[in-house]
């Protein structure tokens, strides 16, 4: 078996030792530097701009504006595409925007020789604005009167959704009722999450230069193949003129699930004779210009019955979309259908969604897309629920968990399988739930701890909501290894890795005898829309096993031509083997035959597409022990660990790394990170890595990965999402620990001590 | 139809710029830089080497030697390798050499930070030669006690050949006793071809580092997979683990057929930790150390009946093959094979040849493989028997050309196409054949002119001889554009523009909508021998012409799926239509529908293998007026036109562009190239570009290219081969006009001022 084994990554030498390549490595130099001006309003239009004293600096090769680019709008998510005008993304920006809608929105750019060149120059172009008010929350911008950012939008709602779920035969005529019956507990809250963002520690970056009369960007994304049709939109130009090239990135975590600049780097150098131009976006502009997790504001009721199961719920979420659509109403529309998703509501469920643009940066894709926001609300709800009716909040869970064959009544995303109530108890079990609850139930003074917990589920793909659909490509060597083609793409998760494993399984070769070939040009690499969602391995991995599986078989068919005698074919230990397991020809042999016969000389190859029309979901939680020192609002987290049910396990010490990295952000996420903003202005108060506190190594106690493993059915190899999930459940087990600790239920992240502090405060605790 | 269209080369712009890439615009500096050390011995062995003070040298990071080497012999021409030992190549170098055959032989190499450290090291490298007497002539070489080159050949004789033509029933037993029958005129000749170098401009150049655990190396090379496979067998290690890119390159003509540094680089990387370095080949060491056209002497003899019908020829040709086998035999096989070819013999041919090694720098593959030098003797026989005869020399060709239906005794080569006679006609049309001859008859005076002519057949690629197979894949874009994938090289022939109107035909779209992926990465690259002989257009044209028709028929079946009623589908103006021409769709919106559809997406891609079992010939003439300035020995060539048959011209600008570069070729073989040797020391002594003299522009006069199309009826596209004939009939054309102005006949090349003065002398005419 070559998947279900902890091989060293495939990149892991190179990566270490600093070998790997990145966009910035193989940037040719010297280079022109481009380098972007950015407004000094939140919102409004840039009236005119003086660049002469800009365009005249030494160095300086040229300065366009918000008034040269081509009048198109432009949608920028990493979505599939549609060719249905209703399921396309949102056209809402141009490569540089007259009309501002965030504070720092991209008005000009200079290219200059070198870099210092064209920051001066910038600072020498003159902008006249018209100014408007500026507004930065969803509620304040829903309001009467509130100022409009995108005319056709006069309420700033870009989308509302209305869901409530087929309720069975009953006395009820609506949610509403149930959650107004008397006889079941009735449960309302409200819960906030925060903007947050990626910090991939590799910035966005491209290069670009125009070659027989077609433009090539190099660029760090996660999906390479959309890079190319958006920036083909972008110019309005057949998208077949674009080459994409995607080496090593540091880090994407859906950032880099959205086209940003690459279409203003492929039209610079249109504009300067395609000299090669680089576009080198710094921490400060990947802060206030790229995506961040959005801000969601859930308003949650509950009914549930005195033997703890869930009666019905509600659930109105308003997301805050900031200045651009990005990924438009689809995250909010995640988000309150993951809330619905992980337990059963008996009689009904009630969603309502908003996305609201106001003068923020535009939140986009990040790490579990709406689903870690969504977690919060539910998870929080979940314990709060449980505390007011004396419950075990693990018992309370386990009596209301999304069934084996549970489909929703929406999509039709199928429970195939779930590990979910293993991974309760192994985790229970890991950080002894049982004494634990019993130690920490009674406490004084001022340091104080508690254990808490919080489940998830997740859908693997994103079929039905969007296509999905991925080709793979395998190629022969003469000495019977193989080049592995893919478009689907290593973004630092060991996907590479992984997929070799997979081809090499279909196959039935060695891993080591696949050669990945890491690096999408789109030119030449399969299709593949890229690593988003939690996807590749199982959409992309089913295309690995069907073109594996072809691949084996024209290996297999050429054996037969130089054994027709020989039945039962098969590949064992590099050889073919006939059905009494004879070895036949070594795999190398057959290779050298198939290049080299006179008689039949061919090059074995195989490529096809798969077209997935299945999801699944995995499933997971998280149990962590904090200590809380209450006058000064600090929570230690003790011990921590996650418990995945994420199918079979490919490769099961890359799964471990998955899971501390999901549960690093996590920690994050609950406890220190947010983006604060000016409220006058809407200028991004600590855009950068020092401002911005992310937890460090320092601020994490052991990270603790345990897995149950189901076999998925619908998994290509029974495996189903790991990519996002490690991520959803730690803040809302932290904060349910810290409800245990102290007894103050904090309703919104992130649990900073400032916050905690004014919440104990109020709590009687200080 | 795109084929037949002078469309512009596809690179034309980028090349013109200055914007396209080649090897060393693509090496990322800083790199650590290679350089080799060079025997000052010819002959012999290195006993001992002192690398203390070079390696002791700041900035030297490795010295490496003949002693350090893997113990491997390696092949080293880009012949398609054969799983049968008899067919495979002779083995007979390492990467560094302690037995010496050459001046100049590689010994050692350093590895250093910059290039003038590294060329510094080499001088503090101190070597102990045993020396051994130099033999630099293949007589000489064969004669009784002449120094041995390699052991296993004690007469220096690395392989000899003996053919005779099956003789048809009648009195003579042998070719022999018709060349010695009465009844018929006799000829004896011997004919000298001197040794030249093909000059590309850009000299080898290659880098290369580790990933992964495998090789990279990137290099100026007419045959990347090719080059993969010796980097394989020189270092011991599987195929699989090299990956070879090929940029744009400089010219090769031949010597970038051959796989020369490209290992000794890939074997430095590995003993620099996988350190990139970059190996710069010299004009020096291009001339001295890499391939070159072998001198071959022709001793040549006819009987010829009077109706001017040859009766039976032979030829004995030895070709010096200087210190090492390269091409080994194949070279002088195919120049007695050519030498009999042109010309029918009416009851037989008798060919011997012998390839002997020498300690001249080794020959090897170079335009024409041979062809050149037969053409010389064979032409110039054809000249001098028709002026002892009395004859036209027009008139005496015609009476003995290769009919159509002409098939080879012993490879079958077939005759398909010919319209030699109708070539003959026209190049004698046009330069005024018959005027001019009467006209140049009687002259005196010290300055003459004469008019001469010679034709060549030329076999298209090299099968039987060789396998011939390549593949090709097509790449469907968005937009309904297509990327053509291919193994075959642009190596400045206009293959890339050639191979795009070629599958544009084979699919029905324009050129424009076809994006070739000119540089080669045998990672993905589909497999392809790559440019040689004159095999690309024909057998690389066969496999584009199978997979375009593949690729059409998926775009028509995915049509068919979204109009199940349709019928008689086909490609016209970017549209599928149907049976009564109406247009159903868009080759754009048919891409969209493909990639995007809900129901059905597929990547359309396709690629496959085309084993090519069949060859023709292509055929053309020379014609040339020249003025002889006698008491200075100086040709001058008044007017040359070259007339072709290579069946359908795919793109007949770039066709005329390819004779003329031949022809300029030829003419520098005609008259002023040759590389000369020290005698005693086997020193090359005009090893540059201002000693060795190739013509300018200066030198040449208007170059006239004229075709008759055949439509040959094996080709892809009724074409055959172009590359290398155009260069093959010029030197002969220029001597026997040479031989009508002065009545001296020159036999042997060039037709140097040093050598015409001693022939003029010799003749009388000084």
């Amino acid at each position: 078996m070559e998947v279900g084994r902890s091989i060293p990554r495939v990149d892991a030498a190179d990566k270490v030792t600093g070998r790997a390549k990145y966009t910035d490595d193989l940037c040719p130099r010297p280079v022109l530097e481009a380098k972007i001006l950015h407004s000094t309003i939140a919102n409004g239009w840039v009236k005119s701009m003086d660049i002469s004293a800009a365009q005249a600096l030494p160095g300086v090769v040229k300065v366009l504006t918000c008034f040269d680019v081509p009048d198109i709008q432009y949608p920028t998510p990493g979505h599939p595409w549609s060719v249905e005008k209703a399921h396309q993304d949102v056209s809402d920006r141009k490569l540089l925007n007259r009309r501002v809608r965030i504070y720092g929105d991209d008005i000009a750019a200079v290219v200059a020789e070198d870099e210092i060149t064209a920051r001066r120059a910038l600072e020498l172009i003159r902008v006249e604005y018209e100014e408007y008010p500026v507004v930065l929350e969803a509620e304040q911008a829903m309001a009467e009167g509130a100022p409009v950012l995108h005319e056709e939008h006069p309420d700033n709602v870009l989308a509302k959704m209305d869901l409530r779920t087929p309720m069975p035969e009953s006395d009820f005529h609506s949610v509403e009722d149930v959650l107004a019956c008397p006889a079941y507990y009735q449960f309302r809250g409200r819960y906030d999450t925060q903007q947050v963002q990626h910090c991939h520690i590799e910035n966005p970056i491209s290069y670009a230069w125009m070659e027989g009369g077609r433009i090539v960007v190099v660029t760090s994304t996660q999906i390479p193949h959309i890079v190319r049709r958006v920036i083909g939109q972008a110019m309005g130009i057949g998208w077949g003129s674009i080459r994409v090239i995607k080496p090593y990135i540091g880090g994407g975590f859906g950032n880099k699930q959205e086209v940003l600049y690459e279409p203003l780097n492929a039209w610079l150098t249109t504009q300067v004779g395609g000299r090669c131009v680089r576009l080198d976006v710094s921490r400060e502009e990947t802060f206030q210009n790229t995506r961040s997790r959005h801000p969601i504001s859930f308003d949650v009721a509950a009914a549930v019955d005195g033997d703890m199961r869930l009666m019905a719920r509600s659930c109105t979420a308003v997301s805050n979309q900031g200045g651009y659509a990005s990924h438009g109403h689809s995250i909010v529309a995640n988000a309150v259908t993951g809330f619905r998703q992980l337990y059963l509501d008996r009689i009904g469920h009630h969603s309502t969604a908003y996305t609201v643009y106001t003068n923020r940066p535009a939140p986009g894709a990040m790490r579990g897309y709406g689903i870690p926001q969504c977690n919060f609300a539910v998870e929080c709800m979940m314990d709060d629920i449980a505390r007011e009716r004396g419950w075990d909040p693990k018992a309370f869970r386990l009596a209301n968990l999304m069934p084996l064959g549970y489909v929703d009544p929406f999509n039709g995303i199928t429970c195939h399988s779930t590990g979910l109530a293993e991974c309760i108890e192994k985790g229970a079990d890991f950080i002894g739930w049982v004494e634990l609850r019993e130690k920490y139930k009674e406490q004084s003074g001022p340091v104080r701890r508690g254990v808490g917990m919080a489940c998830f589920s997740y859908k693997t793909g994103v079929y039905p909501i969007s296509l999905e659909t991925a080709s793979a490509r395998l190629v022969l060597n003469q000495d019977g290894t193989v080049q592995l083609h893919l478009g689907a793409t290593e973004i630092g998760q060991g996907g590479d890795t992984v997929f070799s494993q997979m081809a090499a399984q279909a196959i039935g070769i060695p891993t080591e005898d696949v050669h990945i070939v890491s690096f999408q040009d789109t030119d030449t690499a399969p299709f593949d829309t890229g690593a988003y969602a939690s996807r590749q391995t199982y959409v992309t991995g089913k295309a690995i096993k069907k073109v594996g599986e072809e691949f084996r078989e024209k290996l297999l068919a050429y054996a037969a031509e130089l054994f027709p005698d020989a039945s039962g074919l098969d590949i064992r230990e590099r050889q073919v083997v006939d059905g009494a397991g004879e070895a036949l020809i070594s795999l190398a042999d057959l290779a050298m035959n198939a290049f080299y016969s006179l008689e039949h000389s061919v090059h074995i190859t195989a490529e096809d597409t798969n077209h997935c029309k299945e999801n699944t979901f995995a499933f997971g939680c998280c149990f962590a022990e904090v200590e809380v020192d209450i006058p000064v609002g600090k929570v230690r987290v003790l011990r921590i660990v996650n418990v995945h049910d994420s199918g079979k396990l490919i490769n099961p010490a890359l799964a471990e790394a998955q899971v501390h990295g999901g549960m690093s952000m996590g920690i994050g996420y609950a406890l220190t990170e947010e983006m604060k903003f000016d409220p006058k202005t809407g200028r991004l108060l600590n855009g950068n890595l020092l401002d911005y506190k992310m937890p460090t190594s320092m601020d994490h106690p052991e990270l603790t990965a345990l897995f149950v493993e189901t076999d998925d059915p619908s998994g290509p190899f029974g495996n189903k999402a790991l990519g996002e999930p490690p991520t959803i459940p730690v803040a809302p087990a932290i904060r349910n620990a810290v409800l245990q600790a102290t007894g103050v239920a904090v309703n919104s992240l992130p649990l900073s001590p400032q916050k905690l502090v004014e919440e104990f405060t109020r709590g009687g605790l200080i």
